[in-house]
């Protein structure tokens, strides 16, 4: 689990290098598909990463800004290494134990849903993978190559 | 590990669902980004986890038909089927014993380099994920709903 925790950790360093290298103007342009913009999906994947593991199954207190409160590269970028600091000890202290753990989620409709601490973690890890391969659609449609999506070839499994 | 297979083999057979809804014109429509149409993008997840796992980890011999031997929403899912029956009995027997054993890839550029099982797996299942995100914007462009990519609520983790 770990593993892909890291790879998601690195692509989206990666992404926020490759923004560098963009205008504001092409990250906040409406684009089709996903959530239409740059900047917010990788605001989204943080908020939705963060508020699974510390809001969900830690059950600790959460309160994210609204994107238009961190609405610059460098505001999303300063929130992402927050809740990356905050969350990173759970998943690098995850033990196979927890993974039927049950955590109590509370849908936009106001129902309670129960889900495994195994559940949530790999809806966490698809859920970045899937909004990054938006993002390298509209990385080509800019006219630039996206950030390899490769899992090989990062360092993540030292030979 | 099994899990996000699973999730990947049900959502991939959801998005076969959603081409059926689709012409075979939309379905080869040159797009911007990743393989540039949807159909031959299914052909090479498949190709792709075929091609690790039972070449790669499995070192059996390998004949893929080129895409053109297949080029129709019905071949790509028979291919699909029948990729899958030869590779899902490795992905059930897997156990956290075979993480570390090491198999040789040779590259395109004729290289040789070692990759542990468990790294070949998760490069397996992000590849997938990856590529299904950049769908999800081309239906957004044709005007249709994409599959959901949502891991939970899929009864992947029966409670």
């Amino acid at each position: 689990m770990l593993k892909l925790f890291e790879y998601n950790w690195q692509v989206r360093r990666d992404w926020f290098d490759w923004c560098e290298t963009v205008s504001e103007e092409e990250l906040m342009k409406k684009r089709t598909g996903g959530l239409g913009r740059i900047l917010p999906t990788l605001y989204h994947i943080v908020a939705v990463e963060y508020g699974w593991i510390v809001g969900g199954i830690q059950e600790r207190t959460v309160n994210l800004p609204p994107f238009e409160e961190v609405a610059s590269l460098a505001e999303v970028k300063a929130f992402s290494d927050r809740c990356h600091g905050e969350l990173a000890p759970f998943i690098y202290d995850w033990k196979d134990s927890l993974e039927d753990r049950v955590m109590i989620d509370i849908t936009d409709e106001g129902e309670r849903e129960a889900h495994t601490y195994g559940e949530v973690l790999r809806h966490v890890i698809a859920h970045e993978i899937h909004h990054i391969g938006q993002l390298s659609v509209w990385s080509r449609e800019i006219g630039k190559k996206p950030v390899t999506a490769n899992l090989i070839g990062r360092g993540l499994f030292p030979g």
